[in-house]
């Protein structure tokens, strides 16, 4: 069984409007040394019985199905 | 400047009807080795300048704020 583990961000510079709601939520809860909150989408894939996943293969899911490539970037590990 | 990174997910045994979605679709694309995919949320909280963030603090606001206890759990990160 490989586990991948995929994290879903919005590029550098692209507005992260749920970040900044939470943000300003921290800010008005007291939490008044909160800079910023960036806010992106965490993907557990796991692959059945002796099932491996290459590089490549989660590029390819990432590229098609996960991530918006215009504004999103990923990063990923597989165990 | 310290940086968190938390991962909210559903508990096991919560149903992630996102994540089937995504298990289904990746089957369409033709990658059968997917046993299951959970899909939660990424935050990345940084503060200001020499502002710290505590283990206590960030329990706080993934509590209060972030993750829904009832059905989903939180792990966390500070650098």
């Amino acid at each position: 069984m490989a586990k991948v583990r995929i994290h879903v961000t919005f590029k550098d510079g692209v507005l992260d409007p749920q970040g900044k709601t939470v943000a300003a939520a921290l800010d008005k809860m007291g939490y008044k040394n909160v800079d910023s909150v960036r806010i992106g989408k965490y993907i557990e894939i796991e692959t059945k019985g002796a099932g491996k996943m290459g590089e490549k293969e989660v590029d390819e899911i990432c590229d098609k199905l996960l991530a918006n490539p215009n504004t999103e970037k990923y990063s990923f590990t597989i165990e």
